[in-house]
């Protein structure tokens, strides 16, 4: 079993502006894992708030000894292990677990969603993002995204109500908003949540900081809008004490060590009675057909990652007009362009 | 796809006993589920107290209409679509997921705990149960069972004092403690569990009545000793309300209605921070080693049903010494005897 990885840059069509940051280029690492002539393609797409970068990725990776285990199918075993190495490294974990689990589709030639029983013609449409800018710019953006059924709007920096406004000039299609913990203040965000629910918003994403959790709590007590937890979650164990904060989860791969933990996120929110969205990073078709994969058991998926570079390097899920097409090939069903 | 049953009455080694109940002979229905020469089998083995028959698993079943679905891998559907038919029916909804399991592991050529990428060698040990019964024959059950090196003891009737002196008379294994919902008041079950603490017992199962959660709770507070729900828990939606009354769950596949449903209660258990145990009806090898393909993801594994009979008409998980052995064939594992 061998693991090797390489750096892409990612370009993004616009800068990507929300609460806390902008950027233009995204650096993933790309692994690939061996064994048997059977290739597993994996992503990790780090965050600096979660300490990672292209740089620690690596370190991480290299400290992994395969030659522990009998087989890649176990990956209970090897999974447990590598997150025991060492805390945090969420990004990295995933690009591991990503490989395992794309190579035992491509061993059992079976597409993930049918590894897990799922049917993919019954996936939740994805959202495309529009980040916040100038109103020129939104404008722009709101019409080249003409294709896509639902938005998903980034607010909480001062111009909240001028970016719902120039969107809902040009179009009346589904909202979602992302406050990006952008609203400190409970009022003002019970008062942003109200005027939002009048432009027919369907749920808003982390209002206040992930800190403020009582906050939140009272919030929801008074909220017309369903809240859906981002930066509050990263991985399973911090869902129980959200269930009466927030009524639904939004699970990163990138955040929670990948496919296995997403899987037992998603069986622990639905005994909770909480919704379930899939989000994402900047990332390339590996990291997203990842997430689509999972896309029977989503309530929303936000899964458009990709859609935002002009040069991802792979092929893989296509999002037609917000639909998540999956093919039919082995694994996470992504290939490398020539 | 084609589904069709049949009975098998099991006969007992000796007359089992709880708290509530006797029986010398359990009734099961072992379906085969056929689609493309390969053939599933499952196995509802049904409890009177959830309003289940041998005679009520037909009427369901035949229930189900196949010709709804592509393909038998769509498990998600099917599976979901069988449990809104009707409430409750949790066995024979139980049969065919095994049987669906059974038939996708054979389809892709693996063992089912190969397909959840877990390593059966790092499965929890079996307990054996001692029921319910006078002196003479607790002794001679416990001498019998020297082999096991967990004995898990029935008590709540009148005698419970006698059956563990009995048996710590002979053996100071590992012992695990089951009342069944036979204590009726918190004061009284306080006092067997600090007394069970002291003859060295591991958990007590179900100390009192699951109606009496209150009390539970109270218990839970003051007890020496983890318990763990089993009448408290019959499916996913239920064990958030269970985490500050019990320790741990005890996940039967014929309550819970299959092998899916046990793997999203297994991961709700875990983000809860409670201790997974695996029980099991008086059943044929078809239902316990589908529970023993769990094996890896469990704390405590009680999975002797089909020891306790004479006549077990399959072949499949072995038990031996109480570690559950399973072999490499594909799905179950389980064959019908010549």
């Amino acid at each position: 079993m061998k693991l090797t990885w390489k750096q892409y840059d990612l370009h993004l069509k616009h800068t990507f502006r929300i609460s806390r940051s902008a950027s233009d280029v995204a650096k993933v690492i790309i692994v690939q894992f061996e064994h048997n002539g059977i290739i597993g393609y994996g992503e990790a797409s780090p965050t600096k708030r979660y300490g990672e970068s292209v740089e620690t990725i690596p370190q991480f990776l290299q400290k992994i000894d395969f030659s522990r285990f009998d087989s890649p199918l176990q990956l209970e075993d090897i999974l447990n292990y590598a997150d025991a190495i060492e805390q945090g490294n969420t990004s990295a974990k995933c690009a591991v677990d990503l490989a395992l689990h794309d190579w035992m589709g491509k061993k059992l030639n079976i597409p993930l969603y049918q590894l897990w029983g799922l049917n993919p013609a019954k996936s939740a449409k994805s959202s495309f993002t529009i980040a916040i800018d100038s109103k020129e710019v939104v404008e722009q953006k709101v019409r080249e995204a003409e294709e896509f059924p639902i938005l998903k709007v980034k607010v909480g920096a001062d111009n909240d109500e001028e970016m719902i406004n120039t969107i809902r000039k040009i179009t009346d299609k589904v909202l979602y908003v992302d406050a990006n913990e952008g609203w400190k203040d409970k009022h003002l965000a019970l008062e942003r949540i109200k005027w939002l629910k009048d432009q027919n918003v369907e749920f808003v994403e982390q209002p206040m900081p992930s800190a403020q959790l009582d906050d939140i709590k009272w919030l929801r007590d008074k909220s017309d809008l369903p809240l859906i937890a981002d930066e509050s979650v990263l991985r399973l164990q911090e869902i129980p004490k959200l269930a009466g904060a927030f009524d639904g989860i939004n699970i990163k791969l990138m955040k929670c060590t990948g496919l296995r933990e997403a899987m037992r996120m998603i069986n622990t929110a639905r005994a909770l009675n909480m919704k379930i969205m899939m989000g994402c990073m900047i990332e390339t078709a590996v990291g997203i057909s990842a997430g689509a994969h999972l896309g029977p058991l989503l309530d929303y998926a936000d899964l458009d990652g990709n859609v935002l570079i002009s040069d991802d390097p792979f092929d893989g899920v296509r999002n037609i007009k917000g639909e998540l097409k999956l093919n039919n090939n082995p694994g996470l069903g992504v290939s490398l362009k020539d």
